[in-house]
């Protein structure tokens, strides 16, 4: 079932006391180039640099005792894992992480240090679900799917809550698509709080599946996806995908050098650092292929996790 | 004459609807790691990416109508030039700008996108001061000097009055030392408002001559000075000396790897793009060469510029 507004408020009330409320950033220049208002939900600032730590925290904190005591679960490539693990240790209980060998650096790194007990896995599906499903098996921990779950959905609408609270009249709002748990928050939270309001997905176009699965009204997997936005390498689920059908506008598709340039627009002129699947949702109005002008316009900045030696518009020392 | 507390408050007022009030940030793992509370005043939110920003405005908009007809110029590596350039076009007046030709380029753009005009010369500062000294005399224009100017130095200052209104009971304030000027802004608007707050200069190792002329008890210049900090390669004037003499607690220099570290922590860790010269202030708690343990440290964080091509931790593509 997908969550309810209610569910959203529910989850905002349960995760108040550990997550941050994060800024909302506007940008002149920004503004200027796009010709709308934009208004930046800085989940980028969230505890663990993404706005998955709301998903995560409130499933954790939504588990009974008995079931908490013997740990969590999920595997991921990366945000997802690290929000896991800091909930876990907040909750004071253990967080099983299966994570594929080829993740960032950086990534491994930051779950080891927020406590989480990493399985590591080859990068295939199949290979970490056996991964996980062992993980289970030996441990009886709860499995927290990173978007397949409904308590997490209902935390990632916390930011676009948060968002419309501190700029109530946006005419649109705008999040990137991986697995869609972020997308599908934002659209219950947007529309049951706003009727009208614009909810559109930024997606890769090289990583287009849930753009042609709503075209084909059926979900569609990727089909070899290789993109800069790592954190949307990932297909939706039957929950996601009825979400997404039945309150986002639209899908846009953007170009890597499209993410690149946004990201890098971002980080020069607003002084804030993002990654480069945040920048999806950025670079949907920087190629302007959506006519948003003269709107007043909410983007979910999902994060702001990426390896600083391997920049995309980095040049020979 | 050095400016008082009023001339500060004056400048805030002066200020008000041209600049930003910018943020203060706190960041968990900062203050794990350095075992203190640390309030991060984001001035790389500033108009223009940097502090330089308020004393530019302060100085614009000080001058009668008769004076400002006739333009303003300086010569500056970067930010203030960026900083006098849109002050002066916020007041609808010329802004004539002397620059080395080998400032960064995201620099020399940035001016000329704020409509200054840029006067290329060499990088000797006999150089600048021949060139600028044609400026003023063809054109009349008011010089606006990046640091030995009253009214720049209160503009500076009111950085450090926003961040004490936000977060009075500081108990210790640092900001890095270039020329002075935001050293000395700050070190007025903080004695001045709380008897007995730490003033603490930062300065690079490699570029250590307030370090060393407050040893000696007069200006010595920079000795070959060489730092990834190109915002502070400048020497002290006479009026921000005798304000650094009497206000600050002492300097603390800080090596090149260290201002790289504390820089790149911040990027990971917080989130925001800040430049080598304002992670000095940062690598002054980062490499604990000051004892502020266990207590409440403001630092100011003096600008955002950098060139995302060139960066210090850069490896090859």
């Amino acid at each position: 079932m997908p969550p309810a507004l209610q569910d959203i408020r529910d989850a905002a009330d349960r995760i108040k006391s550990y997550a941050h409320r994060t800024p909302v950033m506007t940008n002149e220049s920004f503004n200027q180039r796009i010709g709308a208002q934009v208004f930046f939900k800085c989940e980028n600032f969230q505890k663990v640099g993404a706005f998955k730590f709301r998903g995560a925290c409130n499933a954790v904190f939504s588990l009974s005792d008995e079931e908490a005591k013997r740990g969590v679960c999920t595997h991921s490539s990366g945000n997802h894992a690290q929000a896991l693990a800091l909930a876990a240790r907040m909750r004071g209980i253990a967080a099983h992480i299966v994570m594929p060998e080829n993740a960032p650096q950086v990534k491994k790194d930051a779950v080891a240090g927020y406590g989480g007990k990493i399985s590591y896995c080859e990068s295939t599906l199949q290979a970490r679900e056996a991964t996980l499903r062992r993980a289970v098996e030996s441990t009886g921990a709860a499995l927290i799917h990173p978007f397949d779950n409904e308590r997490v959905i209902a935390g990632q609408g916390t930011a676009a809550l948060e968002l419309l609270a501190d700029v109530p009249d946006l005419d649109a709002i705008i999040a990137p698509v991986g697995g869609g748990g972020l997308l599908s928050g934002t659209s219950i939270a947007a529309t049951e709080i706003k009727k009208g309001i614009r909810v559109i997905g930024g997606e890769p176009e090289m990583a287009d599946d849930t753009f042609r699965s709503l075209q084909a009204g059926k979900i569609l997997p990727p089909e070899h996806p290789k993109t800069i936005a790592d954190g949307l390498l990932t297909s939706l689920s039957e929950l996601t995908f009825s979400i997404i059908q039945s309150r986002v506008e639209r899908i846009v598709t953007v170009s890597e050098q499209g993410i690149v340039d946004a990201m890098k627009f971002i980080w020069e002129r607003a002084k804030i650092v993002i990654e480069p699947s945040a920048a999806v949702a950025v670079a949907a109005l920087w190629e302007k292929k959506v006519d948003l002008s003269g709107s007043k316009v909410g983007v979910i900045l999902s994060g702001g996790n990426v390896d600083l030696g391997k920049l995309p518009w980095q040049r020979a020392p």
